[in-house]
C-alpha cells in the first residue's frame, strides 16, 4: 500500500523551488479565490484543535490517576498553542480568524452525539481514531496549499503526542483482556464509521475544501479527482483514510 | 488601611541580601521541615492553577462568544504553564510534584458545590471573586517561603490575566442594569464568604501552612501570630482577605 502522507516533514517557511515539472510551491495563495479556500480548510484545522481542547479538557477532569490528568491538560495546553497559529496565519492572509473558526462551530456535535463513550478506554480511544481521521483528512487536503500554510500545517498535525498517550494505555490494557480487546475493536469501527460520515458531510457543504483537495501537489494521486465531485465520495481520500486508520488500529493490536 | 501584599512585584530568582535586621531572605527552604511546609505550600499554588484550568476550560465551552472561547481558553492553557513551573520548583527542591498536588486534589469541591453559579454573570464573578481570594491567600503565605519560591508565586500570581476580560464585561454589563448589580452584590457576598470558609479549613487542617504564614518576610504584621493559632481565626490573615476583596468589588462598582 503506497501512501502519499508524508513521513518527517521538515518545517521551513521559505517558500520552495519546483518539485516536479507539474508542481510549483507557491508561499502565498495565488488568487483570491485560492485565498479563500486555504482560509475555508484553516479555519477547519483551527476548529478541531478547539475542539481537542474542549475533548483533552473533558477528559482530563474524568482521568484515572493524577499523572494522567497533568498530561492531558498538557495537550489541551498545546492544542490551543496550535490553533492559535493556525489563526495567525488565516490573519497573515487577510482572513477573519474568528469567522473562518465560527463557520465550524459545531461540525463535530452530531458526531459526538453518537459517540458517547461508555468507559474511559472507550473515551481513549474515541480520541485516538477521532483525531487520527480528522488529522488525516486535514494533512491530505493541506497538500493542496501554499508552502508555508502546508508546512504550519503539517508541523501542526505532527505535534500530536497525545495519540502517544492513547496508544501506551490501550495497548496496556487490551493485551491483558480480550474482551475489552473485542469490545474496542467493535467501537473503533463505529467510530471510523462515524468520523468518514463527518468528512463526507464537509465535501458536500464545503465546495471550498474539495477545490483545496483537487489542488494537490501529488499530481499523479489528486485525493480528489473530477469524476469524484459528482458522486462526493471521492475514493481515493476514503480509501487513504481508511487504510490510514487500519494502521492506526494495528498499533493498538485490535482489528480495524 | 495597610496592606503587605506586593504592588508591582519585580522577579528576580537570585537570592537578595537581608531587607531589614529581622529578616535574611534565602535561596531556599533552611531545614528539611521548612521545605516540607514549602512544598505543601507550592502543592495548594499548583492545584490552584489546576483547579483554575479546569474552571476556565468549562467557562470556555459556555462562553456566548466565539471571541470570549478564545479567550478563555488561552487563559486556560496559561493555567497549565504556571502550574507546571510550581511543580518544577517542587522537584527542584526534593519534593514529588504529583504528591504534592494530588494531597489538594479535592480542596475546592466543597466550594464548587455551594456556589453553583446560575448565569454567566454568576460565573464570571465567581473566577473573579474565587480566584482572587485563593491568590491573595497564596501571596500573602509567599512571603514565608524562600526568596526563590517566593518569587516564582508572586510571578505566576501577578499573570492573572483572566481576571481583566471578568472585569471588563461584569463592568460593561452591571453599569446599565440595577437589577444585575443588586443581584451580583449578594452573589458576591456568598462567594467571598464560602472562600473564607475554605481558608479556615485549610488552616485546621494544614498546620505547614500555618507554619510558613507564621513566617512571613514582614515582621511587623505576620499574617498569622502565636495567639491566632489556638482559635484557628487568624485576624490580620482575614482582615486581609477581606480588605482586598472589597477592593475587588469596588473595581466592578459593586458593594461588598
Amino acid at each position: 500500500m503506497t501512501t502519499h502522507l508524508p513521513d518527517g516533514v521538515s518545517v521551513d517557511a521559505t517558500p520552495v523551488g519546483p518539485t516536479d515539472e507539474n508542481h510549483i510551491a507557491k508561499a502565498a495563495p495565488e488568487t483570491p479565490a485560492d485565498r479563500r479556500d486555504t482560509i475555508e480548510l484553516l479555519g477547519l484545522v483551527a476548529q478541531l484543535e478547539d475542539v481537542a481542547f474542549a475533548r483533552l479538557a473533558a477528559d482530563a477532569a474524568l482521568a484515572p490517576s493524577t499523572e494522567q490528568r497533568l498530561a492531558l491538560t498538557q495537550f489541551a495546553a498545546a492544542a490551543v498553542v496550535r490553533r492559535d497559529r493556525v489563526l495567525a496565519r488565516i490573519t497573515d492572509l487577510g482572513g477573519d480568524p474568528v469567522a473562518a473558526l465560527r463557520q465550524y462551530d459545531h461540525v463535530l456535535d452530531d458526531f459526538d452525539a453518537r459517540t458517547q463513550p461508555s468507559s474511559w478506554w472507550e473515551r481513549l480511544l474515541k480520541a485516538y481514531v477521532g483525531y487520527g481521521v480528522a488529522d488525516d483528512f486535514c494533512r491530505i487536503a493541506a497538500e493542496g496549499l501554499d508552502e508555508t500554510s502546508r508546512a504550519m500545517v503539517l508541523e501542526i498535525l505532527d505535534d500530536a503526542s497525545h495519540a502517544d498517550l492513547a496508544v501506551a494505555e490501550l495497548d496496556a490494557a487490551g493485551s491483558s483482556d480480550g474482551v475489552l480487546t473485542a469490545r474496542l475493536a467493535l467501537w473503533g469501527r463505529r467510530l471510523v464509521g462515524e468520523s468518514l460520515g463527518v468528512v463526507q458531510r464537509l465535501l458536500v457543504q464545503r465546495p471550498g475544501l474539495v477545490r483545496v483537495l483537487t489542488r494537490s501537489r501529488d499530481a499523479d494521486v489528486p485525493a480528489v479527482d473530477a469524476a469524484d465531485l459528482n458522486t462526493n465520495q471521492p475514493t481515493k481520500l476514503f480509501s487513504e483514510l481508511t487504510a490510514q486508520h487500519t494502521r492506526r488500529m494495528s498499533r493498538l493490536g485490535l482489528t480495524a
